[in-house]
């Protein structure tokens, strides 16, 4: 990894609108270079609203070829400005054959890697299993000139074994690109519980590995379709260090941008202090490919 | 799972002299059972000292053959009380074979299974590879009369595949007796991200696996043999739910006594709403076996 590095989380609000979403996720990107980032984060699937909230086989039109137009816009921009940029793509691989897909581009234009989600969730106004195929390229570190980025999607973020496997194969930094908001017929306390446990699982992550994660998410109320609930994304977009320690975090309303510098030698010490990859127990962690033990 | 479970947790101070703090657990085990509590858990080797800030082959005499004098006197008490107790030794095994082993009574006074500390840290001030043998047990919850108890000790706690095996196996509660503190040369800052560290992974592990946890630590300075420095143990022992909630906290300084009821259909709910364990990619974990992959 650069020794230091400047890094920047987008939270934005999207609608139906492809074109508008774009702009504002590249206006941040501007503002972002301006700031001397040397990489920027968007949400998950920013350009489009949060289609899963019910199955329709008419939204796999929304999905876009990798490389494609809209990869070579984001190329385009990624060489002009000199940054690492971070989105999420619809992507379509096949006729029938559909990913949730990270793209990394390179500050010289380059598409660096993808990363196609793997675990996939499946809830009331989450349907995501019916238009994402399960990622087939695994667990692995996306190389860019600035060091090799842990790209993982939202459902991700909730399992300590991708996180932990991104670290073993030599992640820097975690990025957690995602969709994920409140039913507003939650109680307040049920909906600040589950926000506590999306903000606590990610931190753990940095301090289990200690590496730096970036989580970032979208905002706004997007309506359903099929019910009157619909998701209200409650941003809370944040930026935290190798020992879980939050740096930058944006609220549960606004669009932002987050900025903030990690130095290398920060995750060098915390590593050195808290040594867990030294400790693991390899010899003992077989059950971890089974589902369950009965 | 008992429907509905009383639980406590001591918090305690320890010193050197092993009949007033096996008194001071047992008056804490009594006050637990007042308050009709099924489970009460000790602090991480609560019977002396944390004899491991230096190394010293005469801390040896210090450890316990289990059963042996000590766990007879507890069985006694679990019976008397009809109470799980939860309680660490240094385990006795063989000449020249130690472990750090939890050993778990029954309300009918049997000891109900022993878990010996998988991961064994190794840090100044935290000699413990030179007293405890890793432990060979794996990561077995232990059955009692209450349910499943995925009981694990301090530096494992810092480890998500160890509450992921315990969950896998049909762990219903993750419990970590803990000696966890602070060096008082550390700046305040450090010590506030150390203690939210601790305290965010634990909690963690109740998210990712929807299972409730009880971490258990010990309070109080105890001076080191050989430097000035010490270790200040940092309290804050907790209760949390399985979405990671935190149910009831102890302060950083105070002996407590933490007591709160875990319904077991609130577990089965949380497990409903966020299915983690229905979509582990375990066709792609393969590499959790690995020490890195270079």
């Amino acid at each position: 990894m650069k020794s230091s590095l400047i890094v920047s989380a987008v939270q934005q609000p999207c609608n139906d609108d492809e074109q508008s979403n774009l702009d504002f996720s590249i206006t941040k990107i501007h503002e972002a270079a301006a700031a001397h980032a040397d990489l920027v984060v968007l949400p998950e699937l920013h350009l489009g609203p949060y289609f899963c909230q019910n199955e329709d086989f008419n939204h796999f039109e929304l999905a876009h070829a990798i490389p494609g137009p809209t990869t070579d816009i984001l190329s385009n921009i990624a060489k002009k400005l000199s940054i690492v940029i971070v989105s999420t793509i619809f992507e379509k691989r096949a006729p029938g054959l559909f990913h949730n897909t990270a793209v990394v581009f390179d500050k010289d234009g380059s598409i660096a890697g993808k990363y196609r989600k793997m675990h996939i969730p499946d809830d009331p106004g989450f349907y995501e299993k019916y238009y994402f195929t399960p990622g087939d390229l695994g667990f692995k570190p996306i190389e860019t000139s600035i060091g090799k980025l842990g790209v993982l999607i939202c459902w991700d973020q909730w399992f300590p074994e991708a996180a932990r496997l991104m670290a073993l194969a030599g992640a820097e930094l975690l990025i957690y690109p995602t969709a994920i908001g409140w039913d507003n017929n939650d109680s307040k306390q049920e909906q600040q519980r589950q926000l506590d446990a999306w903000i606590t699982i990610q931190r753990s992550h940095a301090v289990a590995n200690g590496v730096p994660v970036i989580a970032c998410n979208r905002i706004g109320f997007e309506q359903s379709p099929d019910s009157v609930a619909g998701i209200n994304f409650w941003g809370n977009s944040f930026i935290a260090g190798p020992q879980g320690e939050i740096i930058k975090q944006a609220n549960d309303s606004e669009s932002s941008l987050l900025t903030c510098t990690l130095e290398k030698t920060r995750t060098d010490h915390i590593r050195q202090i808290w040594p867990f990859l030294r400790d693991r127990r390899i010899d003992a962690y077989n059950d971890l490919n089974k589902r369950f033990i009965d």
